[in-house]
């Protein structure tokens, strides 16, 4: 787009346009936004982005977001250690955490492998991973990455370096979504349902 | 959603979740995202929102956006000034200025007439429209507010407001858009569209 704008409007949209997710016509709709509002609400979002990025950092122990050296997880005595979700981003863990059906502990790997993108093993958490493995107690390890291409090679990855260490590794389920319909379902998803069918209880 | 996050981090979701047309979903990605990138880059957006509130104001005489008292076409003496069109906001300048047509000035209402949200012709910059009117030498007012319900009752209250004034009033036309297809236009566009025919230069 033309840059009609005066100066720092037009940075202004420049560093929003930036933000993943929002293309040069958001970028403009939120600059002038912001221009609008009372300056202490757009002080407020500016503060917001200093203050999290001082204050925020990676758990030491499972690469989540923490204040502090531990993340809220890792520091909570309760979780059974014995258990380890491992997830592409701290935004997994709360959609796992939503299902209210997990105890245990997490690791983050902070991406998956994506040859396209030039992320290797090499560039994830997996050496920390092996590590909490050989010293925290670990008995499972559930491959929780997501069920695209990136996760499942990840997860394929992961499974083949963990399994000879003698601990049990599982992979999250793919299927139709609950309440989804069959008549709508993508091929490749129905034929993950019918592969991981299971014995109905009766 | 559940705020399982720490802190800061929630505050930054909750204050781009504020933002138009950025839902929770993709308050939670721009947050995760400027929590990866490199702290000058969060900093230089933290900067630019709080640069714009303290540099950007609104043109004195016509409502743009404006670094000092004037925006840049009010400043610019050769913009011709017996020609006035008015728009909603600031953006609208730009769409306006890309059509390379329009060689006036113009006055931002900075909104528009909006029964629902409580906008009435009090909470727009009507009053110094006509001001501008009387003291500019204005020839002609385009009325330049969006096709949509609210533009359409706010330039029809200018319409009527302006007329009795002995100046030239126009709205900009409704019709096809250029490039598109008769078979998919909507009815009241194509209605517009056939209303709005004009006598083919042969």
């Amino acid at each position: 787009m033309a840059s009609v704008y005066e100066g720092p409007v037009q940075t202004l949209i420049d560093e929003l346009g930036r933000l993943p997710g929002v293309g040069p016509k958001s970028a403009q709709r939120i600059a002038f936004y912001l221009l609008k509002v009372a300056p202490e609400d757009a002080r407020r979002l500016a503060a917001a982005i200093v203050e999290a990025k001082e204050r925020v950092t990676w758990c030491r122990r499972c690469f989540n977001i923490a204040e502090g050296e531990l993340c809220g997880f890792c520091r909570d005595e309760r979780r059974d250690a014995r258990v380890l979700c491992v997830v592409e981003e701290p935004r997994d863990i709360v959609a796992v955490e939503r299902t209210q059906e997990f105890q245990g502990r997490y690791h983050v790997l902070q991406g998956a492998i994506s040859p396209i993108e030039g992320v290797g093993p090499e560039q994830l958490r997996i050496r920390e991973l092996l590590e909490r493995i050989a010293n925290e107690g670990v008995e499972e390890v559930i491959l929780a990455t997501n069920p695209n291409i990136e996760g499942e090679a990840t997860a394929m990855y992961l499974a083949r370096l963990l399994k000879p260490l003698g601990i049990r590794v599982t992979r999250i389920a793919s299927g139709l979504p609950v309440g989804g319909d069959l008549e709508y379902a993508d091929e490749v998803t129905l034929g993950r349902a019918l592969e991981g069918r299971r014995e109905v209880d009766a």
